[in-house]
């Protein structure tokens, strides 16, 4: 078991990684003061039925907490207001008061969604992460919650700290192997932005899929730590927090160019790629750590190549997306296995070069 | 023109009143760092008519500011979530980004509903309070934003303070006299709360309706002052603040009975003398002190007895009224003219005594 630390403007709070995590729930309520509060678990109708629910149960029978189950439909399409809506007036059905607890236990859908409602219901109320996707170790962490509106993805949310992040690896058994994949992006992407320690370690020792705990838990720990550390210095995102995006700019225009037959995770991987290239190209980052980065993701079953033939398609996508300012285009670019930076003023030609060079098989 | 400063967890920002105070909002944006964005303005359909909204837009002229006007419905009923799904809309139509600026400009129900959309739209965005009506002197101070649901008001919102707020008295010379009468009715709240002196003032000369500008200014800035000192000292409601709802635990449940025939402010005065009624028989409060609060609502026209005959009804909605705890209720009551204090564990037959006798017209 592993226990991280997030300093948020609000409160302190701890992450803790491990098989058995959700076992310590009861005396982290304790410690957050959240002693014998209802607990209203908001769940989708997946995860409700996989052995983690049962595990968190048992936590809260063993530590005398009275429980509620809030089911919502699993998929992102649900990660609406609409949903958010019917979690309110489940909790107002249950006479769920401001001083009662949310869990939010399940994905990055549940957690963004069941943490919005606890920013808002009643102008706010406590919540803990639960994740149980592999994915969810990065959405979990940094309290952005939110939802999606018809127009586009989260552009409805907040910045809203849990009082604790309780990440039972446990959950992990049950997770399909696709998903498995695409969570193995985001580790990825931390490597590279944080550690490449850990980038090396994973590239002696690809986890194509779910491994024994002894081995996952320091990797999962460590990629969690790269990202706790940017939140800590940047809660609200004004500079720092932005090279999280790696990968990102390019990647959601592929994601959404293939009408997310892609997974999150596989257009990151892409995106990763064609921004290693964009950087390759302006000389910040060499060929060899960009080939490590490649045959890293390629080790784990991860796409490297886009599919979309036209880029103009891509730039109009990369144009809309809100990280960008008036002027050019800004990404986030890796400067070596272990290190990103943030880079203003992209012309929207260099990143045509880098794309059509990829569709035509070529490297930077 | 008086300027008082709220110190928020977030940013620290002024308050400031007066005739013309809008003239001051270009150098306000600046001052926060805001100049050169791009302004929605978040009013409501009459408020959008009233020599007010023009005034608002000769200050952003000046200042060279670019500007959207959003429109909503007046009126509590579309202080909803449906509204802010088309107040996103409208902004994402507009290509408004996180770094431009909402400005609420209207009562209580825009500033609630722009400053839940600012809370929420991409995570949230800077917007100012340009309080239009008397009441808002109140709902534009303290950071809270939020929307009415199906099942009841203010149940989804935030904590999420403003860059400044500009109330500009000018405003309240087309306000109609019902709601002046109703602003009033918290404007006697303030004064009860924390500041004799102005109680005297207003004894002394009573606001029927809108004064001078010269009048007015200081009696607004004062009952301003006594929200301001609470919410800095108790931003997030954990105690102190709770005394703000003196009045509200009786008048909030007088106004639903009422099917809002009575105004928020009227159902207030009848709360704060039901309050008061307890307080006295609770030995807390002088009979002296408890018939000048009466004489100053009546002075100003408020209503002091309830219509609705049967207690019950009143009970009920003082038992789920979000603000109890779970063993007896908790009020706030005032101990002298300038001091209320938070009293927990009141029983439902001391607050029926009281509202018998008020019904049958005596006193405590
Ligand atoms: N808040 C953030 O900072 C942040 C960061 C990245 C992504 N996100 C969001 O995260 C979401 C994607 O997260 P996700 O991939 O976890 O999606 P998800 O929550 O939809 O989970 C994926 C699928 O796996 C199922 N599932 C979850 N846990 C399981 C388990 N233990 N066993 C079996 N099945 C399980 C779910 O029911 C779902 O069908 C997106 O909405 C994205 O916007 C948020
Ligand atoms: N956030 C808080 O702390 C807080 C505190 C108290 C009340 N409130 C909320 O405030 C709302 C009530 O505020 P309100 O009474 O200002 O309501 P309001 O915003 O509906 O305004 C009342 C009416 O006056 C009109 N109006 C506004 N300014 C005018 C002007 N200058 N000239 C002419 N007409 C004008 C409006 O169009 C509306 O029809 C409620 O929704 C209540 O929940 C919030
Ligand atoms: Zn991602
Ligand atoms: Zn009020």
């Amino acid at each position: 078991m592993r226990t991280l630390t997030i300093v948020s403007e609000r409160h302190t709070y701890p992450v803790i990684v491990g098989a058995g995590a959700l076992s310590r729930l009861p005396g982290v309520l304790d410690e957050a003061g959240l002693g014998g509060r209802h607990i209203a678990i908001v769940t989708d109708d997946t995860v409700r039925k996989q052995p983690i629910a049962e595990e968190l149960v048992t936590a809260l029978e063993q530590g005398s907490f009275t429980y509620s189950f809030i089911e919502i439909p699993a998929g992102d399409a649900h990660k609406s207001l609409d949903t958010a809506v019917s979690v309110y007036g489940e909790l107002l059905a249950i006479g769920f008061r401001r001083s009662d607890v949310i869990v939010a236990l399940g994905g990055g859908v549940v957690g963004d969604l069941a943490g919005f409602v606890a920013a808002t219901y009643m102008r706010g109320v406590p919540f803990i992460q639960a994740p149980t996707t592999l994915l969810a170790h990065d959405s979990a962490l940094g309290g952005k919650v939110g939802v999606n509106l018809p127009q586009g993805k989260n552009l409805v949310g907040a910045f809203y700290p849990p009082k604790a992040v309780v990440f039972d690896t446990r959950a992990l058994l049950s997770l399909p192997q696709r998903q498995w994949v695409n969570g193995m992006a985001e580790v990825i992407k931390h490597a590279l932005i944080g550690d490449a320690d850990l980038f090396a370690t994973l590239e002696a020792q690809p986890l194509r899929q779910c491994p024994d705990a002894a081995v996952l838990e320091p990797i999962l720990a460590d990629a969690m730590q790269v990202k706790v550390n940017i939140v800590n210095a940047d809660e609200h995102e004004t500079g720092l927090r932005q090279i999280l995006n790696v990968g990102h700019t390019i990647g959601h225009a592929v994601e959404q160019c293939s009408d997310y037959e892609l997974g999150h995770g596989e257009a990151i991987a892409i995106g990763l790629v064609l921004e290693a290239d964009l950087a390759v190209m302006r000389g910040m980052l060499t060929m060899e750590a960009r080939d490590r980065l490649v045959q890293l993701l390629l080790a784990h079953g991860l796409p490297i190549r886009p599919q979309e033939r036209d880029f103009a398609e891509i730039a109009k996508r990369i144009q809309v997306d809100k990280k960008h300012g008036r002027r050019g285009w800004t990404f986030a670019l890796p400067q070596a296995i272990g290190r990103v930076e943030v880079v203003s003023g992209v012309e929207e030609d260099e990143v045509r070069r880098v794309y059509q060079r990829a569709l035509e098989g070529e490297s930077a």
